[in-house]
């Protein structure tokens, strides 16, 4: 307690690489002036630093940009976006999505495909996502490299074993996800999984609507609605790290029974495929359809779209009173939903205990329909992150299909 | 980031009197070979900080405990419990509790006082405040220096002005408690107050049945139902602090009105006045006949808390799903509601979703009906314990009422 006990010098180095890679991924270009700044290093150990990272690969050197003000202008490093990338999977019951992310979260290419409902079915999925995968790796330059993959389930998911223990709405139990993906893939890259509302609000409090806040809670929402927990600046998943279920939470014992076993989960009122059947949406109908008819005022998708509301907003001021978060952002299908009924929902936010009504804001996930797979990217971004050049040494140097 | 900046002499000097003290108002008598042990000092550090908190009236060195072993048995500090203490006072719908805590978490003296619903109207409160903590300040040793008040309340609390800005079953709105009660005590110590969910959880999470937990979620229960949740080891409770009120998630849209204006809120269901209610118990019973009357088979009791059962089920899943906690401790009445509906409850857990299902355990507050206490003198003791020595400088030497 005296005073830490010191770091060695290897340690000190990787932390500063960390560190100096870090911000330079999550804030994008930077200067050296700004990156010693910023980090508190002195300016022979940034410029040191940035050297190694280039020199690895993971940063270049830019023009600097002109300052216009006295002394010269500073030399730029920026991440080797093309060059380093992962691949991100953001798994869903109507969606499967592959997304190339490039090193500072950049999204360089993408693949995706709707799917049926009750297509989901765990061998078809794979071979689904060997076709994406294949084709999105067809079009990937040869000299650029993949440092590891991103996966985003909706479900509970042991990251340890890489086990997805339980997606009601995809059917799944107790599934060894990550094995399934290693051969798939045949790669030694390493395979990060993730609850889909835990990896959405991962991205958002890093590069979207979340930016600098500390208490928030993400809404991901298709067939079933997720969600994913920040409070006081740390994301909170729970014991086990299966938190943020509030799909999963009842709010009527009467209610209709969910795919978890439960009467009256939240996602059985407000997931996609119950706001069809609770307008009584014309076969073959989508979302975006009943959303549409009830904007336009079509007399059939009032009343159900009135329940949807109220019930959207008994679980949201449930939220608001047992989390106080500063916004919950509405991610996925729920953001459309939020969008077309946001009179509504503001509204019943008066219901909501007076100081943690005053205090929260609603609003709609800044990175669209890719806060899931941005923070599959992150989660896959970690390793690198956190320890550059020794990750690098680690890696395979290719990812390929095989034949 | 190369290093931490170096603290100043002073600065390590009170960083450590505050570990020592802390250790051995959370742990107990203590030997000094343990706390050099614990605290990684060296000895002689140990002998001159425990001195100074021995000279400061804080601790004292007691006969060492006989080893046994070989060499000289270690001198042995405790806290002056006596000596230094806070008041607590917890304040609810249905009682009033003022306790006077020792130095070392120990409960020296208490005065309570059941008040009938309807009674909590602040004027009244403060009276009845005032004769409570004037009774137990007359049988307080003259030596005996009080060094702080803790306040637990049931409602959200903003501590930085000392304000109840909502606590809807006493009616409050917007209350300067604070200072009432400085008024009321006639004193410039300290007073601090919390929410009495909040103060539970942190008591029971420093002394009592989640010792040594991290993820805990504790319902304090009389007519509402208050949380305080802990997530990775650390209270969480929203932006403003206001978090937790898991009394006031709602689990029925047409469910009976509860006291914030909501329609379901899960204390409308569980709380003491609504079990009451619910069961149809005859004019002056209380929870305590009720259950007795339950357990005993008695035919007018059984449908109303199989009912009760399901709620309070309900709500326990959905925390399960939300949070997966590795603990729900059940403290105030719903304590004795859950004793007598273990089976029911421990079967409902089924419903849960699979893998926070099986990690959850559920149980009771081991500190009994004093967590609140408890936990309103743990933040009552927080600046000493924080400060040891700066703290007891600035603090006036007594504590009087107003003859």
């Amino acid at each position: 307690m005296d005073r830490p006990s010191p770091a060695t010098q290897d340690e000190v180095r990787r932390h500063n690489l960390s560190s100096l890679l870090r911000l330079v991924h999550v804030r994008g270009p930077a200067s050296r002036a700004d990156l010693t700044a910023l980090t508190g290093l002195n300016r022979s150990t940034v410029k040191a630093l940035t050297e190694d990272l280039v020199s690895a690969g993971l940063l270049r050197e830019s023009a600097p940009v002109g300052t216009g003000g006295a002394g010269r202008p500073s030399i730029t490093v920026e991440p080797e976006s093309e060059l380093v990338y992962v691949l991100a999977l953001d798994i869903g019951v109507e969606h499967l999505t592959v997304v190339r992310v490039g090193l500072g979260g950049v999204v360089l290419d993408r693949r995706e495909l709707a799917q049926a409902p009750k297509d989901y079915e765990l061998r078809r999925t794979l071979k689904r996502l060997e076709k994406l995968v294949g084709s999105l790796l067809a079009d990937t330059p040869r000299k650029a490299r993949c440092v590891g993959i991103g996966v985003g389930v909706p479900g509970g998911v042991s990251n340890d074993d890489g086990t997805v223990r339980f997606a009601p709405n995809l059917g799944w139990t107790d599934v060894p996800f990550r094995e399934h993906l290693t051969s798939l893939l045949g790669t030694a890259l390493p395979i990060d999984i993730g609850n889909d509302g835990d990896l959405g609000a991962r991205a958002e409090h890093l590069r979207g609507a979340a930016r600098g806040l500390t208490d928030v809670i993400y809404l991901a929402g298709e067939v079933g609605v997720g969600g994913g927990i920040i409070l006081g600046g740390r994301p909170v998943a729970g014991h086990g790290g299966y938190g943020g279920e509030v799909g999963h939470m009842s709010i009527d014992p009467k209610g209709l029974t969910c795919r978890c076993g439960r009467r009256g989960c939240w996602e059985t009122e407000i997931g996609d495929q119950a706001v069809l059947a609770l307008t009584g949406a014309p076969p073959g109908a989508t979302l975006e359809h009943v959303l549409a008819a009830y904007a336009a005022g079509e007399r059939w998708a009032q009343p159900g779209m009135r329940r949807v509301a109220r019930s959207l907003s008994l679980g949201v001021v449930n939220l608001v009173n047992i989390f106080n978060p500063q916004l919950i952002l509405f991610g996925g299908a729920v953001r459309n939903l939020y969008v077309a009924l946001q009179p509504l929902i503001h509204e019943a936010l008066k219901e909501a205990l007076q100081a943690p009504g005053e205090q929260v804001r609603l609003g709609v996930a800044g990175l669209g329909d890719d806060s899931v797979a941005i923070g599959a990217a992150e989660l896959a971004f970690s390793r690198l992150l956190d320890d550059p050049l020794g990750t690098l040494g680690r890696l395979p140097s290719t990812l390929r299909l095989p034949a």
